[in-house]
């Protein structure tokens, strides 16, 4: 999602709107005072340690203001970087300098923080076969950066939004009358290239599930005992998911479920940001 | 900004544009299933402690999706809830209930999260005359979702945004060659009913400050010790704003400094969600 | 994509700009003559056979210009209508009729004339268990009225768009280094709801791509007699798509190639339009 | 309607909607596999015998997606094309040519549709003084360009919507109390930069609307021998247009009733593609 | 241009937009004092004499802040108004008719200047057959609203934009290489549905227009008696427009010459506003 | 407001609006002539004395329909200009020149003639320490040129919007019930860098809004007489202003109050425009 592509037209729109809604009119403050343009340079400094991300939008917030200015970074996204570390060095006119940072700092620490929490959470992950995934609890007009973030962090992706995947929850269920009923529905309704996602509670609805032809089967609030016995009777029919309440405090627990994945909606909902500033700003 | 024309004029379109982000086509899951309206209601229910905030916008993402959903509230922006509340009833059509729930959680969710968190520090500034502010380090495109929800937890909004208030910086200060020009050529260009401030670091700058007419004197990054001498320097002829890394962590010990208002980016920035679900959907 | 939530999203601000693009000042002819609101009424006559598609975006043509027009239909999306028959009886504004008649007609027309040409097409795969596909091949900012009436005709949609499908084709192969290669990339990258589909040219790369655990193989402008060894190759590890140059004309000699589906451009592309008119209008 | 200042006010929103229409997140499969910009080349090949249409269209929409795409053309717009010839080599990031490809052809087939189709159509007018004409009989947020396409094949373009043209119809003169007080009331409102066109259906209504000053008589379901004596009654005091359901098939017979244009909705609505393809694209 | 759909379409996005412009977040004085809903009322009164024009804008605007704002007229656009004059009464929730008063009055207030300056322009032309006729000479983003002023206040339009109007300056003669070049080349290019016009500056120029098939020829910058010799030179055969710096002081003078029109820049861009306000503003 | 941020982020998009305003399909005129790129020029005249404002709009409008237009301006904003003087010449495609020029000259005339009436009425306060400020009076959608036009004629602004200032008028006191509580209210709501404004109609009113702490008082509709009283009574406790019906005529008789400063809605509601044009237009 960082491709030029994606950023001209679906991450442009949103970073001039994030600069429209902090200069709805001016900023007052830097046209008081630079009233004509004056070359100047700041520093990128970190003040966290942490896994960056968003360099690129970051970068883009800036070009995007005044092409003519100048980043040069000195790591790239997934770095691990350090409380002190200089991330970047930017040159251009000191009034794009001035109005631009906070904007582009409010994506860049967001994403860094998401990242810097993904990379902890999958690393508690790591020595099983287990793939985090996020979820679509992501801050509203904020999910193509969020979820980038977290994959720059180490983990996946599960599906966008409503309109990209299938995933028949309860209700859903509840609505068709039975879990095979309501994958006969999707199977007949849904876009042959979607897989189907069901969201169960017991053994039961796993063994219909599975034996209903889902492609993915979400292990809704078991427990690990639970989730083992339902991964044996799946018996590799079908991938399996581990969802509800996941965090870095509790996933440790969840590895030996034996589940392809976990989803954890805290790596967008919860994460702090990673601290991040623009230092030695000074005229050139 | 709650009122109904905020709402109409500035949060609207950013509820829309983010229930597109979600449902791009359509909501596959849903309309594979259910193939006309359903009557159907659900129960929002309070999963942790805190306090509530973004009712309005929870129940204006539902009502923009269908006018007809009817949501009943037993609890209003502000109030403190608990594991386990039922904070609202939504009757609709099932398939509004299932395609929105995300949408309106999300933003639920992450208004009340920055409640709570600012609830708790301004818990600690209790006894003082210390006021509890924001910054501009929100998530972007959704200040007013979040300044807002700053104000509900019992926090104040510093300006909100480059357009509506002077912050002179050091760079601005630079800029100009010394604080008392930054702040003459504040004065000069800017509307008149603007307060200038202007971001000091040690004594002699808050001396020319506090001279040169400033009317908002921010201490940025001093010992509580500085910050004391400053005040007293000033001796109430300016206000004074205490800055720069303030976590609900720190903050009592900022309370000694005898400062008009500390401000906290974290109570944007890095405040976990406050956890809430609809539980109980069913037809009716 | 028929339901009120995509058609609030994702319709509505499609028909409201090809409502500008034909009155971009005013309906100067209407605003000349009927000066003021003037209760009429007008019918929907159909004027060659086919399926019809699209009346709730007709209906909503209106709806939008004048939420107080009252349109009953006597037929639904997907029925079969007849030269001669009347499909709907409008009542409201004169004005509203007049001027909304281009706008409404030009979606009704191209949409009932795509579902006509998919029913015929996929008629002529009765007694067999392929299913017709959709492509992409449909007009700029028209996909979701295009993909919807391709359903109403008994088609089946394709992926809907770059984002939420995945299709390797010839170049993505080549810049992976083999078929292989690039599906293993795209099981790396793509999240993990997602089907992988392949374009295969000759037995080899079907033999590659089944056995490297593509989903789908998309046999490309092969024979009938290639694509019934390819089916007997990959003997039901993936599904198999036939796709290149179908039309009305020449699908039924494919359908013994044993493949799951064909796609067919043509739907979307070369459908001519059904004649549709409002006739009978006059005031009440 | 091909300048560049069209192009940019009036195309290009409409181009980039198109694309945002197919990637609403990323393109995922060229992004799951080509990493890194890679310089590709592809050409654009005639797969039908036709007019092309389109072209500036087609390098726009590359443009748009970035500006170093390199496109050589071979021909330009109102080319008689063949199968198999080479139209054009496209030279940039394969990923960009990935990409656009689908939206660029999208928009060029169904150019270069219509503009076959007019040629075509407008061959049958030859020796003769009539001009052909297209409608509003367009596809919804797609008139700039099938307009132009009209143009180019060789057609001549009625008024552009409602608010450029005035167009007295049956509706109007009933709501008015008669052809001549249509007129006028037209003529006192109208912008007097304005002809006004009326439709008729006898010669009553012909000989009231040239008498009362009509600029142009639009001969509607009129039979030839009708259309003649329509013609010799209104003897040059106005010009004439006939209308109704104009195909390439039935042109041919209209051609000796004299009138000076005759229209055809056909042109736009009901015209195939022209099948072209990017072909051989390889990485340079 | 007043009718519902003109509103609806073209006239309320530039509305809401003005309202954004007002409101970029919230009305901070409103919302401080005004906690909750408070129903009001008001009246609009006239402190001048003029026109009124811009009626059903000022209702509009309320309309849209809040459907139930109730506004009952006691005139009409066109009706003259006089110093003291109550003109409307409002009733709605006071922060309704607070926060939208001054947007809803600007428009008003520019919208009546201009319909009386137009009332009195065209009254020095009474007695004579010359029409009225405004220009492109409008405020931005304010045409449809000014234009329809205009008209109000007994004046006729011109064209549109650019795009609705054919009219020849002498930068076009000079480009085509003489006027009946320049007439021919429109003649071939443009919709057959347009006048064409013509600008001289002399009678040459004027002989050449008339005989190349000007349906309309505008007298540029001419004297009395070079309209006078021109108009007798075109003896009918074209309309006639007299342009160039036509005020209200110097209108009658022109009068003379036997112009068909009278064109004046002056009627939108130096129209003084006429003065109105909200008065007698109190709760229910 | 004149720099490249906010001409980028706030002004730009109103350009482009402005120019889809005068060209809703393509120039047609200019189409039908100028069939190529033609390189021209002309000049920038001007057409009476005054103050010019706006050039870098002006400027901007040709660049933004092409960036190849070189522009050339002989003096800059803020100067005094005459009648006949050359302010600029423009070089680029006819094309641009023919197009553009009445959009950039709608913008810069209007801003011009804002910046003459405001430098004739701010003359008439010289020798006093009065400033003079503009109002929210502003033509909808012009405020960000129209408040830039007031400064660079020798005024100052007021507020901006409804969002960045705080003016508590009559009927918010009637609301609050009475000065000091509204003062109150809005203290304890507003955002602490605001000022508060308060708007009164005596002497007692002015006591109490002075004692409650207001930072401005507004004497609205006083004379001259007690506005004397009012200032004394104030006594330097808060800055004071004066509005109500201010213009250019009555504006020296309020020199003796000796308010801080004067407002007057004059200089944005009823300038008449500075007039211009673009001359010498030919081929190169």
């Amino acid at each position: 999602m960082n491709d030029k592509i994606t950023q001209l037209l679906n991450q442009d729109p949103l970073i001039l709107q994030a600069l429209r809604e902090d200069i709805s009119s001016e900023d007052v403050t830097t046209n008081a005072i630079l009233r004509s343009a004056c070359p100047g340079q700041a520093e990128l400094i970190c003040k966290q340690d942490g896994v960056i991300a968003g360099l690129p939008v970051f970068v883009r917030t800036f070009y995007l203001l005044d092409p003519n200015t100048e980043i040069t970074c000195f790591c790239k996204d997934g770095d691990t970087v350090q409380k002190g570390q200089k991330l970047a060095v930017l040159k251009g006119d000191m009034r794009v300098l001035l109005t631009g940072e906070r904007t582009a700092l409010n994506y860049l620490q967001r994403m860094s923080g998401i990242a810097t929490y993904t990379r902890k959470t999958a690393a508690l992950l790591e020595g099983t076969n287990i793939k985090l995934l996020d979820t679509r609890k992501t801050t509203p007009n904020m999910r193509i950066f969020e979820k980038y973030a977290v994959r720059i962090g180490g983990g996946y992706n599960h599906r966008y939004n409503l309109s990209d995947g299938i995933l028949i929850k309860d209700n859903h269920i509840g609505a068709a009358g039975g879990v095979a009923k309501a994958i006969a529905l999707a199977k007949e309704y849904a876009p042959f290239v979607r897989k189907i996602e069901v969201e169960v509670e017991n053994l039961d609805m796993v063994r219909e599930a599975v034996e209903a032809g889902a492609d993915i089967i979400m292990l809704d609030n078991m427990t690990v005992e639970q989730m083992k016995e339902a991964v044996a009777l799946i018996d590799g029919r079908a991938e399996t998911e581990c969802s509800g309440n996941v965090t870095k405090e509790n996933i440790s627990s969840i590895a030996a479920a034996g589940v392809d994945y976990v989803s954890s909606g805290a790596l967008t909902h919860s994460a702090p940001i990673l601290d991040l500033s623009l230092k030695n700003m000074h005229a050139l």
